[in-house]
């Protein structure tokens, strides 16, 4: 069993981490008083780790199921699997003392598998984590033990094909753990796309977009993750769900749309079948800039409304425009532009982007946008997945560095973006730092747009503790000011404390005795999701 | 209490009824082997209905809850609600003997009223109907009691409000007793649109759209009712659930998904929070001839893969074309045009329409398509709601007439299309009768699309019997097929028995647990939906 990709201990690729540069760390001494000075990391050799409680009957019954080989109480496999990449997860990896894991990793084969592990722990008294890519900054992952005696990670890796594709309707099976970057090797090999480009594209698996609900940067073009997705097929305690026979249907409540985000608490999404395009034969670029962020959000609020068609859309705040966190190669160095920059993509045949571009570009003008070119467009693509490499260094420099995001109406977005700012920065400073509060949108409706912050502090004491406090008070500040706990993050072990506001008692109620019907034992990630 | 405004035996506004031309008489006499003479109508004032079993003391009890003037016992009210407007419905209601009919019509005022009269109803074991349009096609509307004493009719006419607009976002709060053209109204004082245009647009409401997913002409561009519905206000006999916080959000399963196409089994529907567009600053139409079906869905499917963005897209088999059924008040006259009819609507700014138009068109020539100007999409739009009308004048003249619709991937298409049109044509031949079988395009989507199919036939024997019997070889060849049982009709008492099929066996183990939870007394519109 090979290990994940991702560091154990940081965001993504060891290889591809990100230093400081001498202009960023200057400001992170003087402004946050913090050392600037990267702390040494943990060597993941020696790393105490909570020791495996599996009985070995129960390891043994497991590696009758799916094989020796795809049983491991290995450390170096449980630590991998400790968790997902949130700011606390990142913090608690580095310190020393004892870390959380799974007691097995488990790494199945086939949907019959999956229903003999799941038939086993259900039995056995054995919580179940699935895990895709490990990418979660929500907690989704945490290994809960909940009153179970263990808890294994299911970790779906070998799920990794192309299991079908139909060229005819663009729509292609794929196995809940084919990684972003194979998808469109998968596809592309085809002459298609997928078009989803989370931030956590590099390493979050199909299985994980569709049980988080997430939202690419391409969003604006080809949709949420929920709305490319045209069936599921889920192993629960209970039997295989196969849902979805149609592009719509009038056939009853939408049961996808329950799986759909249910984060491993239902069942074991394995397979996902996805539309898919052709491969664009162009894309066109042009990045903008406003003189504040209520004129650029007014443009893009006017491009989505006429439905001009753009790929891409996002508007950077002057805070996050001041700092170039857009471009993230070019962070801390000459601003590209006053005010707001915006960025937009058309992909498309000629004739479509063009036709495409060109409305937009008129809209945009007409709401007060200068035009800035291609390069800071194309600038932002190339290092759009660049950020949460930025967040490694920043931490290790004992700064605070996280993102929460939220979705609202276009009538109260600026009302939301002022509350959510200030109740960042004031619950920052009750514990002593200063906090730079920056702010994008990059996915937009016709009815309303997603709000993305990103905060940077000094850490301070117990900066997980510190964090969770500015976070529960922002998201309270959330639900009270109308707009919803997670856009694209989904809701995890970090979020779930407010679901009730979310959905209500009587949808609690709904979710919970829908996850009894389907996973009875309750052996399903415990903890996440649902109240 | 008024009554509804639909014919109590027929579809719609009796002043609007059609006479047969002389030239689709001659066909049916000479062709299906019928009278052609148009056969006497019941009289509403003397027609037998089943006695009302409403117990005095429940009747008091529900009037103390919403007023003595909104319930109602009176053999009128209740005919007037004894059903919706399926062949069967119409077929039932124009034959001699006892009709049956809900035991009472209770028309509450508020939210608190109807948690109040389904709190009683649960309580006293009497079943509750939701009435909005009366326009179900599917026996969603049937007065069954099962074990209950009593069933009741709960209209929602009451709800007719325009309740708030947010002019910024585009969203408007509608009342869901609000019928179609009352929303345009509405929304149209203040400059907005809904944009949907479903056949049952003149009498069918805002609640019965959400209840039923119901989709409209004009669903290429401002999508099917469901994908505009951005929240719901749904009170249940377990309490109220107000579902949708922000225009998208990943927050778990989406639990306004389990509301949409509840047909009333799992609460009633008394808000719909929904987006509005600017009422379109110009329209261009364009129909277009494919030399056949083949081409032009492979024409249709170039269109919507590509993302040209018509507003309205349709396409007409060459049997449909031939009676021009697309233009109803052209049936049976000249035909406008060889081969296959498609017709293309563009709305929005000028340059958003003329872009859209222009590339379609494009699409359209390059696909094989030949215009044919204005004229052609022009008299569709003008004849749009007719065609239920002529069914009225066709049943009377001894034809069976009938509707029924599927959806499947492009891939699928033709061969679903080959396999219904033989499933109508063989079953029906069976009791001694030609079929003509039409079929049209009206809903399209990048991977595939709906078939909605036209059958006139002549009666012979029981011609419910009959019809029935096609409906069900025909529905196990849409299952069987790979479509789904229904696009855009829903489900109600006759699609019931394949939602096993479509859903799974623990899908409908979900359904029954969420129908536990929300409707513990199993009250709400008995024998629909769930099997």
């Amino acid at each position: 069993m090979s290990l994940p990709p991702m560091a154990w201990n940081a965001w993504g690729d060891p290889e591809a981490a990100t230093p400081l540069g001498d202009g960023i760390r200057a400001l992170l001494v003087s402004a946050l008083g913090v050392s600037g000075e990267p702390a040494p990391a943990p060597d993941r050799d020696t790393v105490p780790l909570r020791d495996s409680t599996l009985a070995d009957t129960d390891r043994a019954a497991l590696a009758d199921i799916v094989g020796a080989a795809n049983v491991s109480t290995d450390d170096l496999q449980r630590l991998y699997r400790a968790g997902g990449k949130s700011t606390p997860d990142l913090l608690r990896r580095n310190e020393p003392g004892e870390q959380s894991a799974p007691d097995a990793v488990v790494t199945p084969g086939d949907d019959d598998e999956i229903a003999a592990v799941l038939g086993y722990c259900s039995a056995h008294g054995i919580a179940v984590v699935p895990f895709g890519g490990g990418t979660s900054v929500v907690g989704g992952l945490d290994p809960e033990r909940d009153t179970f005696a263990a808890v294994v990670s299911l970790d779906l890796r070998r799920f990794d094909r192309l299991v079908s594709l139909d060229d005819v309707s663009g729509e292609a099976v794929l196995g809940a753990g084919v990684t972003g970057p194979a998808a469109e090797r998968l596809l592309g090999e085809h002459g298609f796309s997928l078009g989803h480009f989370p931030q956590s594209f590099q390493f979050a698996t199909i299985g994980g977009f569709a049980a988080t609900r997430s939202s690419g940067q391409d969003s604006a073009g080809y949709g949420r993750f929920d709305a490319m997705v045209r069936g599921l097929r889920v192993v629960t305690p209970a039997g295989v769900l196969d849902l979805g026979r149609a592009p719509a249907s009038a056939a009853g409540p939408d049961l996808m749309q329950l799986l759909l985000g249910s984060e491993g608490t239902l069942g074991v999404i394995t397979q996902v079948r996805v539309r898919v395009h052709r491969v664009p034969e162009t894309t066109r670029y042009e990045a903008w800039s406003f003189p504040d962020f209520a004129t650029g959000a007014a443009a893009l609020r006017a491009v989505t409304q006429t439905g001009t068609g753009p790929t891409v859309i996002r508007l950077s705040d002057e805070a996050e425009t001041g700092i170039n966190l857009a471009t993230t190669d070019k962070i801390g160095g000459e601003q590209i532009t006053g005010g707001c920059l915006a960025v937009t993509t058309f992909e498309g045949t000629a004739a479509h982007a063009d036709s495409r571009h060109a409305e937009t570009r008129a809209v945009l003008e007409r709401c007060g946008g200068t035009s800035l070119g291609e390069a800071p467009a194309k600038a932002w693509e190339d290092g759009r997945f660049g950020a949460p490499y930025l967040r490694d260094s920043l931490l290790a420099a004992g700064a605070l560095c996280e993102t929460l995001e939220t979705a609202t109406t276009w009538s109260n977005l600026a009302n939301l973006k002022a509350a959510v700012t200030d109740a960042l920065t004031t619950s920052l400073a009750d514990t002593g730092t200063p906090a730079l509060v920056m702010c994008h949108i990059s996915h937009v409706y016709p009815t309303g747009a997603s709000l993305y912050f990103t905060v940077v502090a000094g850490q301070r004491g117990d900066a997980i503790a510190q964090w969770r406090a500015a976070k529960a008070t922002t998201t309270e500040t959330i639900v009270r000011t109308g707009g919803t706990i997670t856009h694209h993050h989904a809701v995890g072990a970090d979020h779930r404390p407010w679901m009730r506001d979310e959905v209500g008692d009587l949808g609690v109620d709904v979710l919970r005795q829908v996850k009894r019907t389907l996973d009875p034992a309750g052996i399903l990630n415990p903890g996440k999701l649902i109240p």
